[in-house]
């Protein structure tokens, strides 16, 4: 701000005129250095009506390069959007690494109301904020910049400007009858939004009010904040999530039972009984996905297990039984460059199932866990924090009613090489083998470890890891089948 | 297929085991050639109720790399599908180059079931199928390997498979009541059907009809005709649209009138006029698009123009007078890589609004015609079928009853001059203005044909060109202005 302005909320036509082409070529350098930091910023314009919000948003879009930008206004709900977790339409529009993202609404938009309509129980509403928290925290950790900036204006003010508005002919559209009706509401509406700053306020994600009584200062003052904020972050480097890599981790330690140890790879089923079952069970899976599609429930099962343990077979047996219309399946591989300039669990959001439908995940997001902890793809801090992410991420599933069904696929070593050699002998399962399995299973120690803190750190009651003893092909895709109809059964 | 097995429509046990190894082994190795090669493949697998489409699908997915497919299934429409024009659902599942969707329901099962049901006219449905042949041309040429399949059964045949699931009980739950509905229907549905295959069987996407009475032969026939396909598709190097670049282009000639010199670039207007229309036309815009919300009609604003011909400013003064939550402002720049492997008019369907909001375009899929020809990015067999694919898709906007305004801001290349300088000269314009800028200026002439090519070729009724005069800014942003309200006012 101009040394002059500092203490004050109101900002001279001179003053403004004078400092503005130094912010403006300095937002736009330092716009400049974003593009290439792995840095995405998001900013909250948030405030009562008549602050400003959208001449807010047409400043920012005026003085930073439009190209890096993404203006992401909510309202009603698509029937998409409603039938699937409340944050689904917020992972869809999150930044890319290097871009802005500035959002008018955002997921503090429909607690407040909810709360001021007091539709939501003071404790439903801190609820709500603590899971804000922990979603700000995750992006902000991933390399987010998140800036929240609340417009404050009166209540007086608040008439005075809506009053200002209506009067002049060029300006009196821009009242809306809700703002009158939010005018009214005006207290219930601050109390809410105090709470919500008071309580979601962090160091990672913090608010800032500007008062909105003055439209230079205001304008002015978003815009250095801004600058302020892009600086400071672009000077940090190496950025948050790299740094932390102190974080410790105490999982499993040697000598501790082993959870996969608890697995009876021995279990087996013969040929007539396994034909038996099959058909049994494929039926049963047929009747429960229609009926899990007429009550609107979806469901999400995932596959993870060691290479060759037969994953692609059981999904089959599964996808078989069901109507093609009624599930996707997602083999999951290297992300697309899309993917990757985004945090890692956007491309798994990206695939949650409407109401009535399932996504069948051949690997997923665990993939951060295993794969990226072993071959060291992921920071220690990156992999730790992994575990904390993928709870809130399942128990945002739960909430909205997804079945969630995860299994591990297990086999013995001896078991992987006998059929690692047998696809070397086929033609057409050559493929299925390369020199990475060769390699992966010369870490079968470190992957076991991975999978043992894996299975311990996100068995949660409402997303239970199914451990499935997979030596005996038979046998696995059973269990596997048995339980997805388990799982179905309980949720209808 | 097997020799022994050529004209006849079953495969013995012995025979099919046998030679499917190699079927297998050779699928797998097609596969593996085609993840590099810059074909993508489009498999529609269709027929009527029992004779195995599913079965079909899932032993596609056993004999080929699943983590290479997209099986999609359509069903009812969601909301924001509805909301969009008919091949919207179709475009986003469309696959990357070196992938294979496998779609069961397609493009055709609309036009299909509306025409059994009586719902169109013979004339309205063999548009509808003249539109499909244009869209799988456009697809074919982009390097889309198209292969329909339709499994056929007779009558008779058809009641007995339905006859024969039902009375096991393994298989009693894959006839569906409405299977038994279709029945009823057959005639009529094989009527339709064979009227789309004649009408759309075309070399670039020939129908193949399978026997599909024996299971076996059936699958075995689907598979060898993929592989036939593929290596057919492959071997063709270099593919269909880089042969083509013989393909002739008249445009208009020199000595003939330049459409752009027709712009009167001395119309300006006075700053107390301009402030006064721009109140005027802004509070305009305020009413029409709200109007237009409510009504759901959509809307569609594309901006090109020269360098510096003002473009971002007049896109600020159209979005000022909108709430943010009717409206996005899509900046063209450089494709990411998952619009980069697929056709290049998908990136732009991503974005086509929903009912009652609007869509503007800084650039627009225009750069197809304008900096890819002139760039030679495109090849000349590229740009002058966009010129079609352009109208096609513009046509379908219109169909659905989405508002398209289509403005070039004209300037002087004299007055580009003047503003290149006064952009160098302040700090916080300078980025602006890039080599590239001053690169692309002495192509003006090269660009200036192109325009004038572009406008000529896509002023169509629904979906005009509004060249602006833009040396004057005040001028032209209220040009625009008007010209949107104009559209707005005529659709509600």
């Amino acid at each position: 701000m101009p040394d002059a302005a500092k203490g004050l909320t109101v900002l001279s036509k001179k003053q403004y005129e004078e400092h503005l082409p130094t912010l403006r070529a300095e937002l736009i350098q330092a716009q400049s250095e974003l593009r290439d930091s792995g840095v995405s910023v998001v900013i909250i314009i948030s405030g009562v009506d008549g602050a400003g919000k959208g001449e807010v948003v047409h400043r920012l879009s005026e003085w930073l390069d439009p190209r890096g930008i993404d203006t992401q206004a909510f309202w009603q709900l698509s029937d998409e959007e409603k039938e699937r977790p409340p944050f689904w339409r917020f992972w869809k529009i999150l930044p890319a690494r290097g871009r802005i993202a500035i959002l008018v609404g955002s997921w503090y938009t429909e607690p407040i109301v909810a709360r001021v309509y007091n539709r939501i129980s003071a404790q439903a509403y801190d609820a709500a904020l603590r899971r804000i928290v922990r979603f700000e925290q995750m992006l902000a950790q991933d390399g987010t910049l998140i800036l929240k900036v609340a417009l404050h204006l009166s209540k007086k003010d608040q008439r005075k400007r809506l009053k200002d508005l209506e009067q002049k002919p060029n300006t009196h559209w821009r009242v809306l009858p809700s703002d009158w009706t939010h005018h009214k509401l005006y207290d219930s509406f601050t109390d809410a939004a105090h709470r919500s700053i008071q309580q979601t306020s962090t160091p990672m994600a913090p608010w800032l009010t500007i008062n909105a009584n003055d439209r230079r200062y205001r304008d002015f003052a978003v815009g250095s904040t801004l600058l302020e904020c892009l600086r400071k972050r672009l000077n940090q480097v190496p950025h948050a999530s790299r740094v932390e890599a102190s974080a410790r981790y105490v999982g499993l330690q040697k000598g501790q039972a082993s959870i996969l140890g608890t697995v009876d790879l021995t279990q087996t089923l013969s040929s007539a009984r396994y034909r038996k079952q099959l058909a049994k069970y494929q039926a049963k899976l047929n009747r429960l996905i229609w009926a899990a599609s007429e009550r609107g429930i979806a469901s999400v099962i995932l596959f993870e297990g060691w290479d060759a343990a037969g994953k692609g077979s059981c999904i089959r047996r599964i996808t078989e039984a069901m109507d093609p219309r009624l599930y996707r399946l997602i083999p999951v591989a290297a992300p697309t460059d899309e993917e990757r300039v985004h945090h890692y669990l956007w491309r798994f959001w990206r695939h949650i199932p409407r109401a009535g439908r399932m996504t069948l995940f051949d690997r997923s997001w665990y993939g951060r866990v295993l794969v990226e902890r072993v071959e060291r793809f992921a920071t220690r801090a990156e992999w730790t924090r992994a575990y904390s992410e993928i709870r809130d991420f399942e128990s945002q599933l739960a909430d909205h009613g997804i079945v969630l069904a995860k299994f591990w696929i297990h086999i013995s070593k001896e078991e992987q090489l006998q059929r690692f050699k047998r696809r070397e002998e086929v033609a057409y399962k050559r493929h299925k083998i390369t020199s990475e399995d060769w390699r992966n299973r010369r870490k079968w120690a470190a992957y076991e470890t991975a999978v043992n803190d894996m299975v311990a750190e996100t068995s949660i009651a409402t997303s239970p890891w199914t451990l499935v003893a997979g030596n005996d092909k038979k046998f696995a895709r059973i269990q596997i089948l048995k339980s997805v109809c388990q799982r179905l059964e309980a949720a209808l």
